[in-house]
């Protein structure tokens, strides 16, 4: 039943510590939410939404949602959200099994340094999607792929791009021989990588850039051609102009 | 004097309504703080600060701000503040002259069609800078390039960008015979861009993408390529990919 009880269920689920205790995740706003249940990546437990929402809904989709949606008013939907827009819906989601990729071999893959801001990493899946990527892999202590901002912005690549949280230090090394790369202001032209099949890149933290650690790794340094002055290039940003250059 | 006048002052910054009245704005913590005294691009009417912060102040530079440094405490800073992280240092600078770029002939210029995301917007300058883009030219619905979540983003680009805001339907045409560029789906391959010395790139509303009105300005459709499934890129991240590769 709706009761008060739901509400701090989903509240709850702002927080990583209970995600990972039911293994549910949030979606807010329509775009989200649609986007979701139409791609079909995540089992949906439970749908909250105003009547005039439900009222528009797929047929088809409230069949399969059937015992799974609840009607609630505008302002019981904003005590569950954690954004403003967060208007008309809301849903529950399971969580996908976060795999190791058994091989890395003959693709692009990208590697994540600490990314900590929840709109880079959605940034980042978002593009990783676009160009391709199958497997992200984040270091332990990258923001969560379903913090409710990295959901937002990422909609549903979030299903189509597997995120694998590990020790970076130990699973690269076990990559060989497939080259791994790191973006470094002393590398050489990105210009001269186009073409590459097969590769790691790994992308460092906002303020702190590559850990020494991962670095000394790296078999390739990567230089982004700047022509200003700007000194640095903002995280996603980096790891977009890459693969495209690579892709190139 | 440091008042609740002054506090209220400075948190009044926070709208652009304000912003325009004093002709001032905010940033906030060491880090971006440092970088504009540093390149010197802002005029400093006032600095707030810890001790500590002003204790470890390079001696010119507190010398050249002698009778603008207040030292406050910590609950008096935070409550200045917009952000969370602001500790340690706040300081007030005076706006830059917007200035309508007397010509972007042989040249790369960016046109933002109502970008609404503050960090959208702070990434794109730091972007621009990175690749030496002198204007950028906004429409009059894009987000203020003062909001405080702008500043913290873009940090000293802000002052090496000249943003100027105006309305792009009229601008736009009036810019003949340097070519227009819009990203389309439709769009041509971006490869073949490649070594453009002369555009305005145009990049389009976060969920809307670029007004009709302007689309049909465009003399060239550009395609970033997709390998994968996600429907459209961050508009920062386009933006960044289409300057790499016309730089390239």
């Amino acid at each position: 039943m709706f009761s008060k009880s739901t509400i701090k269920y989903i509240q709850s689920l702002q927080h990583k510590k209970f995600r990972d205790e039911h293994n549910c995740f949030v979606a807010e706003g329509p775009k989200v939410v649609q986007e979701l249940l139409t791609t079909g990546d995540f089992n949906c437990k439970s749908l909250y939404a105003l009547q005039s929402w439900v009222d528009a809904m797929d047929q088809e989709l409230q069949q399969y949602l059937s015992g799974r949606i609840w009607v609630v008013k505008d302002f019981e939907l904003e005590k569950m959200a954690s954004f403003a827009t967060a208007n008309q819906v809301l849903a529950v989601f399971e969580r996908k099994e976060s795999i190791a990729p058994v091989s890395v071999k003959n693709e692009l893959t990208l590697a994540l340094d600490d990314i900590r801001d929840p709109g880079n990493l959605g940034t980042i899946i978002r593009t990783a999607d676009w160009f391709g990527i199958k497997n992200l892999i984040c270091s332990n202590n990258t923001v969560d792929q379903y913090n409710p901002k990295v959901v937002q912005s990422t909609m549903a690549s979030l299903g189509r791009v597997n995120l694998y949280y590990t020790d970076l230090a130990t699973w690269l090394p076990a990559q060989k021989p497939v080259p791994v790369f790191a973006t470094a202001l002393e590398g050489k032209s990105l210009h001269s990588f186009s073409g590459t099949r097969e590769a790691i890149v790994v992308i460092g933290n906002e303020s702190k850039g590559i850990s020494a650690e991962i670095l000394q790794m790296a078999n390739g340094l990567i230089n982004i051609p700047r022509y200003g002055q700007a000194e640095s290039l903002n995280a996603a940003v980096a790891a977009a102009i890459v693969l495209y250059a690579l892709r190139s």
